[in-house]
């Protein structure tokens, strides 16, 4: 039985959301628009540099769990927390939205993960990650009757930085696989494709079918520089490739079929971070509905043109009422 | 020696914003736009109902207090948090804004205070209180030093309910007094006042040099209808008394001088509320820096406007820079 329609693994983290300015970024050393891993020492030695901040849940898969629930979507979540307030805010929030959220926090170890986010002021966002609590996520974690009752399990490729979360990973895909589950990934973010790319590629062959990259992450993981020549690697290896374009929009490839979407025009341009988590939910719920390749991207294009259009990367509004009115 | 222009106590909080419809609010039995105390259960019990929420540091006074820094003013606050995630955030937010916070977090009892605030779409604010770890702070939290070196001591009418708080609020009155400081109070609230008027009473007859209250608390204070009859009655209790209006502007009397001062026209009016948090701050300022009633009066409602123009209960703009520009 179907009992979910995507199960989302990623790391459960809360957004630490404060304004910097260049010379703090340069001061500290961090590069402008990435995703940074720090340890706990680094993190608190930031913190206590940056200025007032807001704090709201996050994490990759998370937003785009949050994104698929708001298009009406049925969803369920893994992730590992801490039991304490942050662990406490993120699954309240998780939860609040619909999403089914059951694996149990941490009583020991490291505190619930955090990323530190700092908006520069050109709306650029540059993330320093304590994954804290996540790097505890394991295989015990994988709940497998939940994978087995959801149509798709969505990994988040940020998951190959914790050691044990990607054993935890490769334990979901076989057995969603083994049920006869779809199996999909982001690979996140470029430099996490650098880190990891010999276990990507090997991944995205053995175990994938769904996969979501942006032209920086495809070029990185092929080692090419040129789309066409990421397409054409990708072409083969998985049931569908969405490679997303920015402003150009998305690719979307299974097997002969190729579906060119163009991106939904924006009310206001923002903050671009959080495009792709949108993107991937809007695909998969067009997906997982059965609504076709090209309906779906179009899904995912409304999704992210919504995220982009204000702060924040998670919908402020129904995006169910907004697909609705745009594909009318 | 002066070493700060004004320290504040108040109840240390973390505001825990959700949108919510009206009919959430008939449902949980919540009066619309006020304030109330709720117990730990019953907080749980709301932030289990609340859709997704974000967090950010508050309290009314270290609201005023993030303002008064923002206008450049030097300022120290007293309150009291608990040794966890949410004490960590609300003291990172204070010191980040350069304000000293140094009051130590209680590590037994409730854990750090916290506000649901739950924003409905006509943009008012309803909140329920779990004060938590505000209630632990005590006489012994007077740092008399502190308070010795303060050139305005300010007090949030809140700390009205906890009772070891009220303490300690009389304790820093007697020892700023001795010192040949200013004592400064805010009533807070409307429904805050009913619940202890004639405590506030005693007070702002006995200890309070500078009062600020908005229209219904006034009234509330001497169960009056008409606000020239509120005005006669405090006028000669307390060296200033600043009467908040809001689109009607406020009145600043002091012995025989009374100064009716406009509101500053909002560039939108998007949330009222901390509106008068920002008052207290601009005017403060003012006064602390010896610019005379009528310009801190001024100041206090440039202040106010820019909280009106978005969301959130603390500055988005450098006031010092809005006033200078406003003040030219």
């Amino acid at each position: 039985m179907t009992e979910y329609d995507l199960l989302g693994i990623g790391n459960a983290l809360v957004d630490v959301v404060a304004q910097a300015d260049e010379s703090f970024l340069a001061k500290e050393h961090l590069d402008k628009g990435g995703m940074m891993l720090v340890d706990p020492d680094r993190a608190t030695q930031l913190y206590a540099r940056m200025g007032p901040a807001v704090e709201s849940s996050g994490g990759s898969c998370a937003n785009t769990m949050a994104g698929f629930a708001s298009l009406g979507g049925k969803g369920a979540y893994i992730g590992k927390t801490y039991d304490d307030v942050f662990g406490t805010v993120f699954r309240h929030d998780m939860t609040a939205i619909g999403v089914s959220f059951t694996t149990p926090a941490a009583t020991a170890g490291a505190p619930t993960g955090r990323c530190l986010v700092l908006v520069t002021p050109d709306a650029q966002r540059t993330m320093c990650t304590c994954l804290g609590a996540a790097t505890a996520l394991g295989e015990a974690d994988i709940d497998a009757d939940l994978v087995q009752a959801s149509a798709v399990t969505y990994l988040e490729g940020y998951l190959f930085d914790p050691p044990e979360a990607k054993k935890a990973f490769v334990r979901a895909a076989e057995l969603a696989h083994a049920a006869g589950r779809k199996v999909a990934i982001t690979l996140s973010d470029s430099f996490c494709v650098e880190r990891h790319r010999d276990e990507f590629r090997a991944l995205v062959e053995d175990h994938i079918d769904i996969l979501f990259a942006n032209e920086a992450e495809i070029l990185s993981l092929y080692q090419v520089s040129r789309f066409d020549d990421a397409l054409q690697a990708v072409r083969g290896h998985c049931e569908v490739a969405c490679l997303t374009r920015s402003e150009k929009g998305s690719v979307v490839i299974s097997g002969d079929e190729v579906h060119v979407i163009d991106a939904e025009p924006a009310t206001a341009i923002i903050d671009s971070t959080g495009a792709g988590d949108q993107y991937a939910a809007g695909f998969l719920y067009g997906y997982t509905k059965k609504r076709g390749l090209a309906v779906a991207g179009r899904m995912g294009s409304i999704a992210a043109a919504e995220i982009i259009s204000h702060y924040g990367a998670r919908p402020e509004v129904s995006l169910a009422e907004l697909v609705r009115r745009k594909l009318r």
